[in-house]
């Protein structure tokens, strides 16, 4: 190949490997002596020789990710400080996983970073042929395998303890998907928080995570209780949004005078001028750089199992001062 | 393989084709024969013999596609409704393309949709090696090459004329970032049709397509012009959004009585009920479809370098009404 090239074997391979620079010129001829050999470039046979493909999958569900971008921004950013460039596996339904799992395998990926649950089986299949995985905000099942998480029950707490503070003893509360662990953890955190502190006086609806389901959740609780007066929390940020959204100009209320609002993430529209909204922040540069890190200890050293969780941030916004 | 798994080669080979369907129990033993044999499934070789590997590449860049996840999505969900899977290479800087497209080919996609601008090599290495490529509102240099887009310039023409309709006569014009062909052919759009109607009284600020850029410009371009009369065109939603909250917040200007604002894009956000922006949405899932399809046709057939243009849609909210 090199010599139908007429250049030298390790500017071939630089030609195949990431990162590595090839001129123009080079690469022409390689590629020109590789189109006459009928030859096409193999990236296992590169990657089993060097044991390092420069590539993490990410693994994410089309609906619930992608609709919350900066996650996968912090993600591409800190594996991009590592020298790694991300293949994104967008899937839209979970029994793709188990094909996305193989394939994932046999591209010889050097780590893998899950946002969607992973069963101990599929985690297996990559763990035990030397491709790392981290899971990113899903805990482990029986299985050792390392994670990096927000501390969901925590941030549910100190939202639920803020409001409390606020003398708030009536609550609504908009529950996410049944499906997202995420959700659940933190409606989880606020109703031990009221429970511990007597609040018994609770509505509950559920949405989907995205703002027409608040929209929709609001005008339901609000056939079950009287939202003057009631603290409204949503188990994402989206969906307080369609909340606020719709207690201001569907029931013309006044926030905060007339009743608060609140939710997770801290997406960037909270911090929009219209909007000022009181939620708990996942500390998400934190959490891609530990996923990245964790990837890269994986490919140098082995260990496995390791478990990150990082604390929330209460931002109080103006939907629910002090 | 199949004899030392104990399954037939039709099993292995589902095993490793993305799409088709393996038991678990049939799985682990291919799974457990590969490891004893020191086997790895090699894509490649699967997909020499297919010619398909059911995955299309996608490349985008972080900051700004990232940033505007709703084009993604309705790609994703357009080629899975082909059978394909997307592998997304997300960039961080314009001088990784080559080692990008030098992976793409290595691993024999299907198909390339590029939301980056590609040369007119990188475009050649890609498809002269049967990797058929569609661009995504980005046109293509000299190098025949299908396309799915916008057409920005008319979208552009569209929102000057309805502001000019409106009786507008003074106008402020939020520019995006210089690299964007798609952010200029939409403000030339607007420059001519006020030129055409001999409109000359125009300030003009530059964002970098964020939020947070829409509200500096906007107290840029009010040192230069009084806000109060003026028409302020975004050249997308973010910066419209900003620029719509500085007005309102920072200028106190009733909108749309004292001013007017619009952007381009039709992102979710410009529906919420604190916004209602008056934009020109692009047809995202139809400019999705006509990529899908594009990529099947190539697949098939070998049909190259058709162009496809789709018209935007002025969506009149309440920021500059009638």
């Amino acid at each position: 190949m090199a010599r139908a090239a007429g250049v030298s074997q390790s500017a071939v391979s630089r030609c195949f490997t990431p990162g590595a620079s090839a001129s123009p010129a080079v690469r022409k001829k390689v590629v020109e002596a590789a189109k006459r050999l009928g030859y096409r470039p193999n990236a296992m046979a590169r990657t089993i020789i060097t044991r390092r493909s420069g590539l993490v999958a990410i693994v994410v569900a089309v609906d619930t990710n992608l609709q919350y971008p900066e996650a996968l921004s912090e993600l591409s950013r800190a594996l991009s400080r590592s020298g790694r460039r991300i293949m994104l596996f967008a899937i839209d339904a979970m029994d793709e996983i188990d094909a996305v799992v193989d394939q994932i395998w046999s591209y010889q990926v050097d780590g893998v970073v899950a946002l969607v649950s992973l069963t101990d089986t599929q985690i297996g299949l990559l763990e035990d042929h030397d491709v790392p995985v981290v899971l990113y905000n899903r805990l482990p099942g029986k299985r050792l395998v390392s994670s990096v998480t927000c501390d969901h029950a925590m941030c549910g707490q100190l939202l639920g303890q803020h409001l409390l503070d606020g003398g708030h003893r009536r609550f609504a509360l908009i529950h996410g998907p049944a499906f997202s662990s995420v959700a659940s953890e933190r409606m989880a955190g606020v109703a031990t928080t009221l429970a511990a502190a007597g609040v018994t006086d609770i509505v509950e609806a559920r949405g989907d995570y995205g703002y027409d389901s608040g929209v929709v959740a609001t005008r339901e609780l609000a056939t079950r209780a009287n939202l003057r007066g009631t603290a409204i929390v949503a188990a994402n940020d989206m969906m307080a949004l369609g909340a606020l959204d719709e207690a201001r100009f569907g029931f013309k209320l006044g926030v905060p005078h007339e009743t608060v609002v609140a939710g997770f993430d801290g997406i960037g529209a909270t911090r929009w001028q219209s909007y000022d909204l009181t939620t708990v922040r996942q500390p998400l540069q934190r959490m891609a750089e530990a996923a990245a890190a964790m990837i890269a200890e994986r490919v140098n050293s082995g260990l496995v199992g390791e478990r990150r969780m990082f604390p929330g941030e209460l931002v109080v916004g103006a939907t629910a001062p002090d």
